[in-house]
């Protein structure tokens, strides 16, 4: 017996063939009738997530978790207008590349093309649902979506709505599979799923996202997790410090470009070190410092080695004093996870020290690690940020969704 | 204990920091320098080839594999020709991708950066470890070789060399690591040296490259296979065909772009088939056909379905007729490796259909498959050519063996 996710693979790399030459008024026709129909279908959509939320309160799941997978009008609605926004951005496939004229007459030229089918692996948000398939749709690839089973009833009804619109369009319905099982066993098939696949994508917390990379046989693009620093030099201004720190802290503690960790150079730490962290402790933080800190301000707590290497996504952040750059960029490096990272400081040539040797997909100078962000950089849209190195790194846009082709026209040409 | 691929891929890491900074004109300087010393060293490279050559005619190795490993003065001195080639290209690192100016003042930028630490896999020429080496130090990686037995000694003797040459230069020696050890563990052992590799890149024969890509969780580029067809089409001019299959398939049989399988549209085989298949006949290419090319050619052997999923890379060629453009791009799409595949006919939009709709790096109309390379494309280096869809697609120069970095110039900017 063909499992489900075979089945479904099977059927969105078909779907792919066709999805891949459709034109980008056919697509963006599509898009608009999902966003309406989702209009369309909103009291269903809403009372299916009621069973969601009903069964995650049953089994006593936080209300941060249910409010994640929670929907009502207002969020319907922000899906609809976010796919009407999507619409008017440019169409990446077809782009020209590159374009070189041979002596033979021979014309090659590289254009963006659809990656083909994209799986997506995700926890809770039936948002995510909607983002990918509208994203993958857009840039015409397929897309095999496998949710949580925290909102598989929301789930399901999205891809309903999907599917209802895209019967009265010239997309084929196939191109969006839902994998419905979500037993753990449907996520490992898609680790492996070589002959249907072209890439896979987790998004969620760190455990998904580990279990994806070091299982996963198919080509995965990693996002998000963010243990983000931020380093306080000498020559750092504390004007410019204090405001960078408390919104890198404390603006939207539970998102990865939020700060984890904070290094901080001797000389600065004892001019300002402790007018900096009190008022981090004022509006809510709890320090978990040093030896060199935990001396100096009573309301620190010690920190262990784990702590440097933890995404606390909480009002919560590790210090510790640097010796100089040097040191500081080392200790990323060992700690970070390649996603943002900051220095303050006004000399510039050891920002230029720092802003070169951090390895990270975002480095920032005198500036908040909250700006790595799709919508921040301009890019109107964002499957995910990329922490790995292949690919796309940083914030994923829609060029991030496609691939890229020769084409190559000839008049009968050889090769000598 | 520590293993070698652990020590050596420690090392790597850490001088990928190094090395990741350093000048265009220190990488070039050193590689100026490699060039010098393969010339210098060449009776030692050229002896202790000898010994790789003396065990594999031992072990009863085929002359083809012998030649393959086989160095001589003039093979070193094209070595090194080839690097002084290399030092004229354009280093792309640091290369501007995108600049976005924010209203709030902030400068975003986004340039390519070296990867970090490249492993490259790969069988018996040793040629490959010079090329990976140099290749990866002018684009600022740290490189870990794992080449095979046959080629142990000719392998020790080139990293040995370089490894002299770069002591006298500002790029560190520990950039380049050779796994001495050939055993299978130490293969395995790289397919999951998270820690220290950004990417794994097999070169070799389809067994290597399919054990590569289905045990690796580390991120692999994909390069290689190639089971690559041409499509003649009712239109096809009959010298245009004639032209370019004798040169896809007879000019150099055991490469990955040479065509492996000839698709043929009814009525232009009626009037040219026999034309066509007995001028490759008479170059000594073996027809392996379908039932309608065996009852007309007496010189056809009958085609098995795995015939048409194999790459001979040899001088022989399975032929199918197929009803028209649409069955021949559901065939290639099929059988296919995602390499290069030809259309020859006069029908344009018959072409664009073909070339749209045909999942592989490199489409052709009316020209050679044997183009897809990246000297010919005017890349001027190329580390493979990679049939997967991310990261690079089609030949890879030097911008393959880069990553992406935005660098966020600000002013005290934080998020509202």
């Amino acid at each position: 017996m063909t499992s489900e996710v075979q089945q479904k693979g099977k059927l969105a790399k078909a779907a792919s063939y066709i999805l891949n030459i459709k034109t980008t008024c056919e697509k963006n026709n599509a898009l608009t009738k999902i966003a309406e129909q989702l209009i369309i279908d909103q009291d269903t959509i809403i009372a299916e997530n009621a069973k969601d939320l009903a069964h995650g309160e049953q089994q006593g799941m936080p209300a941060s978790t249910l409010d994640r997978i929670m929907l009502n009008k207002e969020r319907v609605e922000a899906m609809a207008n976010a796919i009407h926004l999507l619409v008017k951005l440019d169409d990446p496939v077809g782009s020209l590349l590159e374009r070189i004229e041979k002596d033979n007459g021979l014309l090659i030229e590289k254009r963006m093309v659809p990656i083909g089918v994209i799986g997506m692996i995700y926890e809770a948000r039936p948002n995510v649902t909607v983002d990918a398939a509208t994203l993958s749709l857009k840039t015409g690839n397929a897309v095999i979506l496998r949710g949580s089973s925290s909102a598989k009833f929301s789930n399901i009804a999205l891809v309903a709505t999907i599917h209802r619109a895209l019967e009265k369009t010239a997309i084929p319905v196939d191109a969006i599979q839902l994998i419905e099982d979500t037993n753990r066993e449907t996520a490992k098939e898609l680790f492996h799923l070589k002959d249907y696949l072209d890439v896979l994508i987790p998004r969620g917390g760190k455990a998904l996202i580990d279990l994806v990379v070091n299982e996963a046989t198919v080509p995965v693009l990693e996002t998000g997790a963010g243990n983000c620093h931020i380093y306080v030099d000498q020559t750092a201004d504390y004007i410019k410090s204090e405001k960078i720190c408390l919104n890198a802290k404390t603006q939207r503690p539970s998102v990865c470009n939020a700060a984890e960790s904070l290094l901080i150079h001797p000389d600065w730490f004892n001019e300002h070190g402790k007018q900096l962290l009190s008022a981090l402790h004022q509006a809510g933080v709890t320090i978990i410092g040093d030896e060199i800190v935990c001396q100096k301000l009573d309301f620190a707590h010690p920190a262990a080695e784990e702590d440097y290497a933890t995404e606390y996504l909480d009002l919560k952040i590790s210090v510790k004093i640097v010796e100089n750059v040097y040191e500081a960029i080392e200790h990323i490096n060992k700690y970070g996870t390649n996603h943002s990272e900051a220095i303050i400081t006004e000399d510039q040539l050891v920002a230029d020290i720092f802003l070169n040797s951090v390895d990270a997909a975002a480095v920032y100078h005198n500036a908040s690690t909250r700006f790595t962000d799709g919508f921040e950089f301009g890019y109107g849209a964002e499957i995910g940020i990329s922490t790995q190195k292949l690919h796309a790194r940083g914030p994923m846009g829609l060029p991030a969704l496609t691939s890229t082709k020769y084409f190559i026209h000839g008049n009968g040409q050889i090769r000598e």
